[in-house]
């Protein structure tokens, strides 16, 4: 019989939130304790998620840490600032966490403050956060009690660049990445800008210069290579939903052929279940939603020393929930792929 | 040389404000003299709405009735409740007036109370309210100093109603409307069940059996034609921007041929020139798109007295603006479609 | 250790045949034998449908009846016209079969002449067709040799009006539905008129009077409820991917309360796992998007004896291969919803 | 009274030659001869493009030379590949043309070659024609028998890059350009890969190194900055009917203030009427699409010698039909802006 875990999810009615409960209900080896919101509180949450009809009865409910104390793992799925707060009295209570926002992702206090615009109080919980990008920290996740799950745009942006960064491949300081995401990394949204009629049939660049994703690309691609990669990174907003599309452009350092890429990206990802490398075939954005795979292939110009990477994700599951339970599955030793296939 | 008129706009930064000011800058007997929101007074219009740049440099200004004294016409593009304490100090004023909004289109103020959940406070003002449709009533909108535009859904459920209701071809109390609307309805929209992911990829009827247009459908066809028709009248909303696509069903009265059906409308629009009969070609909503047409079609069903109505427009432009400006043609004596094709 | 069940699929590269393969692969009792496609036999069946790959390595190959030999079940998701000459090999070789085509589905031959315009050449094959709708006709589907697969709109037609007509609630001779569908129920095609150019942003009626699934809706609601159901059928065709939206309107044959509707679905539904009734609760497509329910709501207008339906499917899962999986189930003995929550 | 000229329009049943009508129509300076078509020959053209039912009766035609003796000017909206042969026999008989196809745009026929896969058939014509981009060639276009249309890409990377490459702001060989485009720049299609469900929620680069816009773009820069450009070019699909959104990167030459980009574009564009320079400020496709604009921003990133380039076109307009009818105007001394605003 399936050895079973108890877990709950903090900010269970966000977009992030909702997605890790469908995952969560289809996985094995979890009994899902407590769901908790804030405004939705008292209210079930099918009926602030009515696909979830016939498929959970839970309550939504008020968090309180007592509440989690039969949990052997608590989601927080909390937008950024929020879990600040919460994560170091989960740790304090000596609570297993995955955290989803981007509290934790920065080593760098200061890269915190100047991209996130506050201050960060808890030092000491950053301290042990684990970044928990499989394919690179498996290793730490696996006994970590604490998780810092990857932000979408970065986990489309450093899967592809790592290996051949790593290789010598690429030119490190050379990097340009052109991300184009759905409208639900924004989160559950009531801001104008977000509504259909603002959104559909436009596409539009935002944030440029300045998105908080921009250093966690610099510093866990510099963390797992070695090297100084002052990433250029440009988000993209369309009209779509799910789903994000990176292309990325970079000098190559030293002549390569197709076969030195697809050696490279097998080197570091021939046993890594959830990333698909499709060499010269190009990635389409509608393979890889409602999955949690990335899908990656690449193109080199002719006549010249440029290299083109294309990486697609849902941005929800692989660029969020899905990511966090190949977390779990990790830390508790359940295989990597359940729930998510 | 073309004679012009003076106008102003208030309410220019809304959905409908905004294609007003489009058509009117295409209009060759017409000049802006204001244009008038609240929240976003001060600044330029290409600001809130940048796809005039290069076209028109007018700041939007606070309303007050001194700022309007140059102006042949009023518009009034505010939401409903807005322009019932709006329209009569314009009124006082001596200004002709065309308001787009929901305030005066009912003479009931009874049924304006049950629909609109407000008490109709200038019965006087609506006494003098001309209902702008020009395809039954352009003799009283010629004169009429002032005119109520009718609502979308209305516009494209009378007009295809209306010659067969009155030519005793439809049993009147047989009727039931399913329209299908674009978000662009709901106007410029913070709520959350508008935003781009609750919307895209989804369909919901709402406001069944309660929507505010459902009594000016029924009065203004019962006006019309003489008879009772208690329409049956179910709104949804669909995943695009603009257009609204009814169908419509009823029991015919008598046999009819398709031909009688041909002369029905030939009878009442032939001269109409926005009004586009397909005979039994199903009309399809791209082609009324940034149109001020309707598009008519019908399909008597094989052994049955049941005929089926087929009825697609703009909501913004002949559900709104587009029919604003046919109005103020023809209380000015310009060409019906000067500004429109 | 659950026992499993050795299945075929014929058709496997249409989005009904891509879908049931989807589902296939996360059901616990089953083995997928073989994928036979005709114009891409001898490709993997990730090559056609990329978002497999990492899931499943079959080669497409080309039907022979020697090739199912081991298959407990054959499953056949060939377009209308091609089941009709399959399915009687696969019965002659004593092959269970669920067949999603529409070949099976009308018990009158001259009623399939006449909608699906060809002669009906397999009628005694026709005539062991059980009509594979679960909520009505679970304990012939569970000894069935040959399942015929319900049509999609006719799944989000009859499923609502059965309770309402066989209790006497409505008057069957009053019923009008108009579905709303997304594009995939078109299947994988060519013709300009499914360009993404020609359906983005649009919406029109179609097959006015002339669709297939009316003689379907019709017969198999007087099967059920013993009374002749000559029910108007409109489809229309949205600018979506997956999904369908029915409204149905017809006249109470006698006073009734809310709660007598609720009643009369609990009668008959109240242990059907897929069917969610949400009573006066408005359903939304996107609630059903991706899974095998339906949602069914309703209203009550306002002094009248008018009663509005609404249900709302994924056309791909509950109208085709998820209801052909829940037909599975049955025949197997399986849980009913395994494979499919 | 305003003069007149004679047009006629060959090809006017695509995509590029409906907008084509659309924009004639409203033009007070142009009678429309004659609409010809191949495969719809016979059919009125409202008939194929039913949108323009009461504004326009005239029939498709087969193309002979003859057809054309009285326009002053003459329309060649073909694919690539047909314009080659027929342009030779219009230039023949004397006609003024504006040729939209991709044919002779490329002044070395071997690069037309490589990147169209066709022997170029007419030098002697190519060697006439005038790139008809007016912000630059304007005053050739003025007087030129034979107007070349630019590409719909090359028009949305060459304006924001021209103004920067020949004032040695950026290093002419660093520049990357990733473009995103609506599906109608892929022109009528009924290939199966832009049918709705294909295209819908997913987006794909395409095309990747081999583009046929790459020499276009390369060599024109180069014409107009006499400096070497090997731009990098990207394009990409998305689910989107009409418009491109284009950001470019490249490496500072020397060190800039934001000013000192503006006076650059202020330098070149100060007067033409379609480019809407926005600064720092950055585009949005949403308000160039139904426009004959091109907007133009940029961002300097902080900390490096990176400058980001945004530009948006209407891909049908300012990219097709639109930049056609703006060499028109320069062509007859019309106002520039004339059936375009």
């Amino acid at each position: 019989m399936d050895k079973k875990i108890h877990v709950s999810v903090i900010g269970a009615s966000g977009y992030s939130g909702i997605e890790l409960v469908n995952i969560l209900l289809r996985h094995r080896n979890v009994t899902i304790d407590n769901l908790f919101a804030h405004s939705s509180a008292g209210k079930r949450f099918d009926e602030i998620a009515p696909a979830f009809r016939n498929r959970i009865s839970l309550i939504l409910d008020e968090f309180s840490i007592e509440k989690v104390a039969q949990s052997d793992l608590v989601f927080v799925a909390l937008p950024s600032g929020e879990a600040l707060t919460l994560v170091p009295q989960l740790r304090a209570a000596g609570k297993r966490v995955i955290d989803l926002s981007g509290d934790f992702r920065l080593k760098d206090t200061n890269l915190y403050k100047q991209y996130y615009k506050r201050e960060h109080t808890a030092p000491e919980t950053l301290s042990e956060a684990v970044f928990g990008l499989p394919e690179w920290f498996a290793n730490k996740i696996r006994t970590a009690q604490f998780v810092s799950n990857p932000g979408c745009y970065p986990t489309s942006v450093i899967l592809p660049l790592a290996p051949l960064v790593k290789e010598g491949i690429l030119d490190p300081t050379s990097i340009i990445a052109n991300s184009l995401s759905g409208v639900s990394g924004a989160g559950r949204s009531s801001l104008p800008e977000y509504s259909f009629c603002e959104v559909n049939d436009s596409v539009r660049a935002y944030k440029v210069g300045v998105h908080q994703h921009i250093p966690e690309i610099r510093t866990v691609l510099e963390q797992i290579t070695g090297k100084s990669t002052p990433v250029i990174f440009i988000p993209h907003l369309l009209p779509i939903t799910r789903g994000i599309y990176t292309t990325i452009h970079a000098t190559l350092q030293k002549s390569v052929q197709i076969s030195d890429i697809e050696n490279a990206y097998a080197a570091y990802y021939s046993s890594a279940p959830f990333v698909r490398f499709s060499s010269t075939r190009i990635p389409e954005l509608k393979h890889v939603v409602q999955t949690n795979f990335i899908d990656i292939g690449f193109s080199l110009l002719p006549d010249s020393h440029h290299i083109v990477l294309f990486a697609v994700i849902d941005n929800l599951i692989k660029g969020a929930a899905g990511q966090a339970v190949q977390n779990m599955n990790l830390m508790f030793q359940f295989p990597e792929t359940e729930g998510l296939l």
